[in-house]
């Protein structure tokens, strides 16, 4: 079975729902899922799942500072999560408000750590994001999202 | 009298159309603007403008490879427009497919001429942009975009 | 057996030279590889590949127009690329010249493609790269890439 | 008299030295510069500025997350700092370990802020960088880098 985590920070509750709507899109696509504020996660966690699913409303163009800390310290399990999967989400005020270079972030750290990561050939193409409170395409299209991930770990472990 | 030049690549028109909204924004704010497609235009005339401005559709995530090799010739003219002022827009068809890393490529390629760039404290941050066919708050915020980088050319100048 | 095509453009010779390395690497990994000039390729090509690895000099901080052109190109095969693997490579004149945004925008078109991307733990993390002519590390790198894509490609298809 | 404030979080030291080199360039072009670790500053001093220089680190791909943090609290003082110019450094440990992007992240915080940025035709095009500790070659373009920002407030504020 797929082990999904997914970790992130909300201040106003947008991300929070995005995380959630990833979370049943995983977890209907038979993953066992976690999903938990950054504040309770750590990252040593990241070990124990196949996928790592990262999400943030946009700060100045980028992931709040509390998500790139808990990157940051992930410096203590370098290389070990090489080959896992690692995917990303985002919430802004604007259409044009940072939301693509928050996510690309994202996956920025995860591709350090050598993890795999992948596009969607069709909506928002980094991976879900919503601007302000998720509607219900937004919501949509998370769910798609947290299931294709769960799809290309199956594919990556041989199931 | 601060010059303008606007040079985009448009298929549908809706990235021309943005590009006119900027060119009425910068000529209410008192410059002097010339606005043309790419295949009419030739890098060597950057060196004739105190501002440039371009914009493309979103490709893949980037501008369009016409108005990528308009920069890739601009090389000719490498180092003589240090110090002028570049602009960025983009159109996309989702609210996440790329405006942003279109419009931040192309304000790579002014930086990397040494240009001089500014954000946006509100709307698209990064410069004007549009999902689809651009709207009304889209042209307004466009006319804008047109008009703040004409009064920062005249800053720039000691006008 | 995994078919990888590799396409680049090259007008010095350095960018080839990271293409053959890379080529070596992935044909040592025991696949069966093509390795083409963009001039020499059309985007259709890529439908028979289980890899595509593109690769460009960095020209104002970006792959060169003629590679975006055969990105924008791709669009007539848009959603048939779904779930391949894509990798780039990058060379510049200079250390921090624009290699990390030049590799990262042909990613970016690889990711819209819906294709599957990784990084490394080590070393140029989001793919190869060489400032002017690739040296020996360099070479040893790239082949190591190469490596890497095909043992990915072997995991996803269950080989 | 020209103000700049150098911001960086360091912990080998690499950053700070580059921090230093931008500060005595910025100093011998005529401007009262301060130089302080990110622990010790609040974003609402960058008020008192005309010319705000970050610096951090590579930590996967970006910039630490206390200054992104310190990033994240100027939204206290947002639309404030409109107009002002900021610049940006980092330190990695590769040769493609995430300069760009770090360099870049910073730049995008600025840019959402409104400021004004500015790139170099030659050497490291978005900012200063060092791979490790600065050698002689990097100490001198961070000089130039800082002599170069606080040219660019003398123009801006017509002087």
């Amino acid at each position: 079975m797929t082990k999904v985590m997914i970790v992130y920070f909300s201040k106003t509750g947008n991300t929070a729902k995005l995380a959630e709507a990833i979370a049943v899109g995983a977890s209907e696509a038979g993953a066992e899922v976690v999903v938990k504020p950054v504040s309770a996660a750590k990252p040593t966690e990241m070990l124990d799942y196949d996928v790592v699913i990262a999400g943030s409303p946009t700060y100045y163009g980028h992931s709040a500072g509390v998500l790139r800390t808990f990157f940051d310290e992930s410096v203590s399990i370098h290389g070990r999560l090489n080959g896992k999967i690692g995917g990303a989400f985002a919430t802004s005020a604007y259409k044009s408000g940072g939301n693509e270079t928050t996510i690309l972030d994202i996956l920025h750290a995860f591709m350090i750590h050598g993890m795999v990561v992948k596009g969607q050939h069709s909506k928002d193409h980094y991976g879900p994001t919503s601007i302000n409170t998720p509607n219900e395409p937004d919501i949509k299209d998370a769910k798609k999202y947290g299931a294709m991930l769960v799809n290309l770990a199956e594919r990556l472990s041989n199931v």
